[in-house]
């Protein structure tokens, strides 16, 4: 009943195969091997054109990165308010891209584009003394498990374009929005008009493979000295390769991806059911935001669950009671349909 | 025949099952979980001292953080003219730390001490305008293939100590040099003046593990914050941890190591022996720096034998002719005595 | 007409004497000369402790360069959420100290205690993904022309010193303030647990005078760097002293501090008394926003008054109707009766 | 007899009176005043073309943002090893610009041509680990003295052409240079190739008057945002405009360039004709570089005498001697021929 976070899942089998058979040759160093370019190559097809991909270590390091590749001094980024980039990096934005991380509100962890729009106009080009619009960065899936629409990344891109501004995907979760949207990749991002993507695969059973991918190959010209500086480049890059190699083979990444989303509906199921549990709002991804009863809660803990507590936001549409308390759960490609039951049956017994 | 780099090599197949072994499980993230609390404490063990580690992604990042936890605003750092953060990593410490590398002669590599101490000289603690020492950082093994014996090390934090600055130990290739002098962790590093360390595997049978070591804990007083901030905190730490684990069982680093130095041996045994060949100078790493015969080095290659070549210094015993070219031969805890054997059989032949 | 801000004023005849009479001899530059240590001595008398000082070029500097004094990686510094360092100043602040500036939101221009506390509480000493709090400034006069009294200060740094945080104050207008609670520059200041001041005489009759003040000396330990790294070390030093010289001379600081607020006095007055015009909120230093009929901004403009609109809050107590607009006025040492006169009976003409 | 340095001078009487006029009005802030846009266009005249222009507050700091405004992450910028920008500015370039200075040896304190392209083909633009070319700098007058000639700025502007690099002039004592030379400003910039130029008056006569010029305006792009972030937007920006007013007034700077360099003339004389004293190497600015008996400078010294010694360079053409010492001696243009002849009177008497 490991619910605490989807980085606390292992890998899948084939990844470690993949990395195992690799490990036993010679190949060149710092992405120059032939594994390294064919996966590279693998990453146009799925994007359905020519992409820049560069490997990094976090998902921290792939949007601080990101960021920094369009910054432009006294320039600011606009990312909802619970963004990963403004609560949960350390500022690491801020110091790889030298700009600061401006927050716009709006329901469901989605950027409003009216409160974008505003945000971005008290910015202008030539604003000296209160800086300049830099660029935009969205989530998807977002924080609190929800998903923008096509529809919603159209508003937002739009607005961006409108001012001139870059925007970012932050795909920390980008599978899970895939699969929930059942859209391709390339229609949830540069068809949009993403122009850079953080594509996570570490939350997604590897070990440890982010990508950055840049859709317009002009704003990855000082890429490869920006992420060298950073102490980002691997030597044995094709670790890296190699994981993102079985990822991407036979759509393992999506069937992944759609497990744990899976496991994500049959939690909300059976949260929306019981008497001492009902879903904190609705989600689409591999999050479930859930107000159980404490008794519940500390039932569950006791039996060995693991899951975390959530910050109450003032808007909630039902308030959490004295005798609740508002948890996250997040499932991934290890959960099995038995933690799930296990864990609904200690609720529904508290 | 992969004599570039050991960065070439894959990984050791015990390091793989130990990966695949952790893989199936859950476990808490970023740093917390018990696997990674025991290879915390198997690194006490180690150094035969409580020692605060943290794990980060490349070479790069465990220099540039070190000097960063070391740094004081208009420092200056001092490392010989060719070490790795002078000439390799693309500005990186410079970056993180905000201080400039200050390079310092000496022979075979190494500092020469009564430069280091001129150098130092030069940059007084009220020096406002052409800025103060703060630190001394040494590799070893060094770039060039040697080892500082543990008298040469004395020499250096003696003078490193009198004028109240910390060293940092570039390791990158720590074991091979640990099992050279045939000394312990601990004598080679906290018992001669050594107050942080980068412990490199990536380069000796890992995949990706490279540990920042501080001898001193009040030195780490903000390294969480420090190594957060740069983007290398990584989620899922225990695959790091786990590959130390079994790099640390039962002397695995250093067979790996002794491996590749003997390896090394080899190379230096035949490549002395030949006519066609000769060692450009002695090292007792695992690193060999070779004269050839262009001839027998393009025969080499023609038959797949990868190496760099490296440029003259100015003070060769012996000048390489127009014929001749210089060569970097590095082995690993994967070059077999084949790989050896065949390759000074081309050379022998050319 | 000229209150578009007091930084459109010139300077005062007696600080242009000095600066000429400095001008005739030749002294030691760089901050050496006897003259920077009499000023330096000066400033002691005028905080009744040893302080320690150090000009710089700018507020902007001054508030910047004090906040990268007291940076911790990772950390955030919170302000009002209209304050200079956040509003005002390109991200220089972020720049050089590497801090994220954590909005705090109260009424009239000044942090409410209870939302500070709030604030500095999701900011813990452990955060290391959100961030950890790491400084307090607070800005006097406001900018939005309010003053904190001694009890509201204490309220301030009683919260930050709980929560082991030094504070800063941004005194741009410090004499201001100073004059409008008649206190002693040490009763608003480490009397009130203040430990950094940016000392700003620029706006209130020097040409380019800003002192950064530690009253903690510990504080300024790395100072002298930071301040010659940034580029804010003048070689000619003493031009800035001898500002500061003839400022601090027999009062004059005080009374054109004086000055400017007893016009701004005369501004409120008169204009609450007009009917085309109304004070937007009440103000006690040498800033007055007023709402005004269009007809007498326009009427006002026409004849050469200067002054800039103002962002309507979302909570002034009486709303702007259309035909009206929000606009700030500043008064300064060179402000006249006859200015203020002529734009009231302008107004009033209207 | 203050030869210390042309910084310990005071202003000339031209500039203070310039200021106190400009004292007595009010006028738009932050650059944007009448004034500062009729000096700026005064510029265009003295260079002879379109240039942008930005004034700051030291030229550490006209020399950093220049850099910063052509850095490249991963660049490196070449200059002599001499230069201010590596030996007296404390990691400042270093700090705003991202870059690393790399030092370039050559006789007379000017960069060697041949040893700059071979500075430079060590750093390819496709270096990633060992870093990218990107900047070179040169300063006129040098650090020692002496004068680039034309031809001899043509070979250092050609090379870096030929690389693609940008070429900065430190220019901090540019009209000595230049009267020296007796060129116009633009044969001695941009039609040489200079890109970008730090223009400094302070050590001329002003009391704190440094601007940037670009002759190419693109490269000031972003400038605007550049300075602003580095706290180096002065509110009351007419007081520098005003000083530059009355500096380039009817050829004032030249003159007093002029004084200086016929003062340093007469130092050389004097200082070449005594039995006591030589030149250690040829100048033409007004720095002169004297060996002295130590009777000689210690009897200037009793009598008042201020000037700094030197560090004897390993090339001297005439060792100094134990009884010996080599000094600095700098004019300015408010050293007076009693100054000059006194020194050397006492020399002479020693």
């Amino acid at each position: 009943m490991f619910f605490a976070s989807d980085n606390w899942a292992g890998a899948h089998p084939s990844i470690n195969e993949r990395l195992s058979k690799e490990s036993t040759r010679f190949a060149a160093a710092y992405g120059n091997s032939d594994l390294d370019k064919a996966v590279e190559a693998r990453f146009n097809e799925i994007f359905e054109r020519n992409v820049s991909v560069y490997f990094v270590s976090t998902g921290t390091a792939a949007n601080s990165l990101s960021l920094a590749s369009i910054a432009r001094v006294g320039g600011v980024a606009f990312s909802h308010t619970e963004a990963h980039v403004i609560e949960d990096e350390c500022g690491a934005p801020d110091f790889f891209s030298g700009m600061r991380m401006v927050p716009v509100e709006g329901e469901d962890g989605k950027m409003d584009p009216e409160k974008l729009s505003a945000r971005i106009a008290g910015f202008p080009q030539d604003s000296l003394h209160h800086g300049r619009a830099a660029a935009v960065t969205l989530t998807q899936a977002t924080e609190t498990g929800t998903i923008y629409t096509l529809d919603e990344i159209d508003a937002i891109t739009a607005i961006a374009k409108a001012n001139g501004l870059p925007v970012h995907m932050d795909g920390a979760r980008f599978a899970n929005a895939l699969v929930s949207l059942d859209v391709s990749p390339a229609e949830m991002t540069w068809r949009r008009g993403i122009d850079i993507l953080s594509f996570g695969g570490t939350k997604n059973g590897c070990w440890c493979a982010e990508a950055i991918v840049f859709f317009n190959p002009e704003l990855a010209r000082d890429f490869a000295f920006i992420r060298k500086r950073a102490a980002q480049l691997f030597s044995k890059t094709r670790f890296i390769s190699a994981q993102f190699d079985a990822y991407l083979q036979d759509g393992l990444w999506l069937n992944m991806a759609s497990h744990a989303n899976s496991m994500a509906d049959r939690l909300r199921a059976g949260i929306g059911s019981l008497n001492s549990t009902r879903l904190a709002w609705d989600t689409t991804s591999n999050e479930v935001f859930a107000v159980l009863n404490k008794a519940s809660a500390e039932a569950a803990e006791a039996r060995g669950a693991k899951f975390y507590g959530w910050p109450v936001p003032t808007n909630m549409p039902e308030p959490v009671r004295d005798d609740e308390t508002l948890i996250r759960l997040v499932t991934s490609f290890a959960t099995t349909e038995e933690d799930i039951d296990q864990f609904l049956s200690i609720c529904s017994a508290s």
